[in-house]
């Protein structure tokens, strides 16, 4: 088809303190006496609070064998990690009555790559492309905890591969449900919750001034921008009013991927993550701070927006790689072909050589 | 539950010319034999073109059984209109692949509710509510051809029934699939397009200015409220770029719905419409030019896109009506109380007696 047919998110419930209507929600979807597996970020295992200063865990409404599992997402996910979490749920259960991600976009990916895994044969790794997942996953529910990726929305669920990363992208990957409830945002780390709403920011700015917009990607990702700008850029203080709006800016842009795609901040981060592991919001804001050349207007603002929130911007990170490790980052990035040719249009390998490219990650 | 669970529709396709991708898109729906029965505005029953001039009506991808039934919208749909057409689906027959709404809102409307009562026993009158219809419909399929109603996205179907207008409200109401292509829209006529612009421009001011809202329902509605701007106020002449942003003012605006209630103009409209028959996109119109007490700024600016684009605005439509049929109308509006209280706020009894609102439809 031409124009992709997009996959919506079945159920969307937004408000704050939706989360407490989890056990309801959640009822209709039990089957016997199957579990809901919660799979939650491990930064709640020690009891972290929400905005209503009880723990997270406190208030996952458990019933009969379901589980909670916390999920190590000091990096992202891996296939191999996946299919671990799968081969584990079967072991023991059998089967679940479904995966319930709380966190933000890595553990929001994780539930959607573990539910397809409860359904599907052989390992996730086999399914990293476009539409080679057949079968739909188990009921699964997502809850971001982090706003800025989209992940709650997206056709995807990125992971880190044998070979590559890339994601299981189908229509059976998107949440049958999410829930929307900006109090679990309220307690994040501040550089965490910058970098993540950043990665929300660039690839706003990466879809808005690439070549494949048209106005179903452009109505989201300009209130998805406009979201970011009030939130780091005119407000004084972190408020409510801000968690409110970072997970509609997360949500907006995250729908705004439908008919678009980011762009050469992406496709330059991907090779840092797959060589070092940075994680992605992160590694956005770093190749951002080096791309006047690509986006002029965006990284101005973005470099305020730097300043106003004092964020580190980590700097030096390729400093002392290998040849052969610059290689690989190199090819993993001009690997992401849709993604510069958003950017730079058809002629892009024209434009972005190995050996500038080699550059720009000397820079970063 | 305090937040509504909101059901999206399922699939989204949107780009000009996306209108050619349905025979695909229908293919993995169709049932053996049985058709797809698709329901068209009796606007183009007479070979009326879209925007790239073949006849709307030559281009529907015709399998099989599959039939087109011309609706006749002149007035909005009635329950005994849907009621005759599943019934005669049901005789003709037995089951039927899907329904595919071509057409405005009350075409749209129709698709839903009939799709609907081909699973459900009864009369469609018997489902008027919220939540009572308890059985999936048939596959559904909404394409519009004019933009502003929001139909494509809401969870009701309209109907005026025996005892009163009111819609299917139900999680299986919502289609199964969307096709915008706003080249479907190229060809409306000047003033119904206008009419039903305005529908999403005054939903928009009634929602934004009510008490029930949120951010979720903010940033859809101040996105569709801006790009009707842009296309009723900032432009000077209709464009392909205007088809684009108004079928996404649509989108957007009915989006925005779901956590938000629209207020006096179609509390008011309501009324007219079940009395005399009036559509409503026409209808709020009427309404709205005799608001400024309520909503200051967006008659002002209303009013300022009628004179921009030319469109006659009837008045006088309740001279000569008799108290028995004022007193119908005035009974009609008040019961939509969501309505009154989001615009009103919880004591709006006091402020909307019934002979403030008989003074307001005396004015129309």
């Amino acid at each position: 088809m031409k124009f992709r047919n997009f996959k919506m998110v079945s159920f969307v419930v937004y408000g704050r303190g939706s989360f407490n209507q989890l056990d309801e929600i959640l009822a209709p979807h039990r089957k016997g006496d199957a579990p809901m597996i919660f799979l939650v970020d491990h930064f709640f295992e020690n009891g972290a609070p929400t905005g209503d200063g009880k723990s997270l865990i406190s208030r996952i409404p458990l019933r009969g064998k379901d589980k909670i599992i916390f999920a190590d997402v000091t990096y992202e996910p891996k296939t191999t990690q996946v299919d671990k979490l799968a081969k584990q749920l079967k072991d023991e259960f059998g089967t679940v009555s479904g995966v319930i991600g709380i966190g933000g976009g890595s553990t929001l990916d994780l539930a959607k790559a573990v539910s397809l895994m409860m359904n599907n044969p052989g390992s996730s790794a086999d399914y990293q492309g476009w539409d080679l997942v057949k079968v739909p996953g188990v009921y699964k529910a997502g809850i971001p905890t982090l706003s800025g990726t989209g992940a709650e929305v997206s056709r995807t669920t990125v992971l880190t591969g044998p070979t590559r990363k890339l994601g299981m992208n189908s229509d059976f990957t998107p949440f049958d449900q999410i829930v929307l409830d900006p109090e679990l945002t309220a307690n994040a780390p501040v550089n965490q919750r910058f970098y993540t709403g950043m990665d929300c920011y660039i690839h706003c700015i990466e879809s808005l001034e690439g070549t494949y917009l048209n106005e179903f990607s452009k109505s989201y990702g300009e209130k998805a921008l406009e979201l970011c700008r009030e939130v780091f850029v005119n407000k004084d203080k972190w408020d409510a009013e801000c968690d409110d709006k970072l997970m509609m800016a997360s949500y907006a842009g995250g729908m705004s991927i439908a008919y678009s795609q980011v762009g050469v901040a992406h496709a330059v981060s991907y090779g840092l993550s797959y060589l070092l592991g940075t994680k992605h919001g992160i590694g956005n804001c770093i190749v951002m701070n080096h791309l006047e050349p690509y986006y002029p207007e965006g990284v101005k603002e973005f470099k305020k927006m730097v300043e106003k929130n004092n964020i580190d911007i980590p700097v030096g990170i390729c400093k002392g790689l290998t040849d052969e490790q610059f290689d690989t980052m190199i090819n993993v990035s001009l690997g992401m072909k849709p993604l510069w040719e958003n950017a730079l249009g058809k002629d892009w390998e024209k434009i972005m050589t190995r050996e500038k490219l080699r550059a720009l990650y000397e820079k970063l």
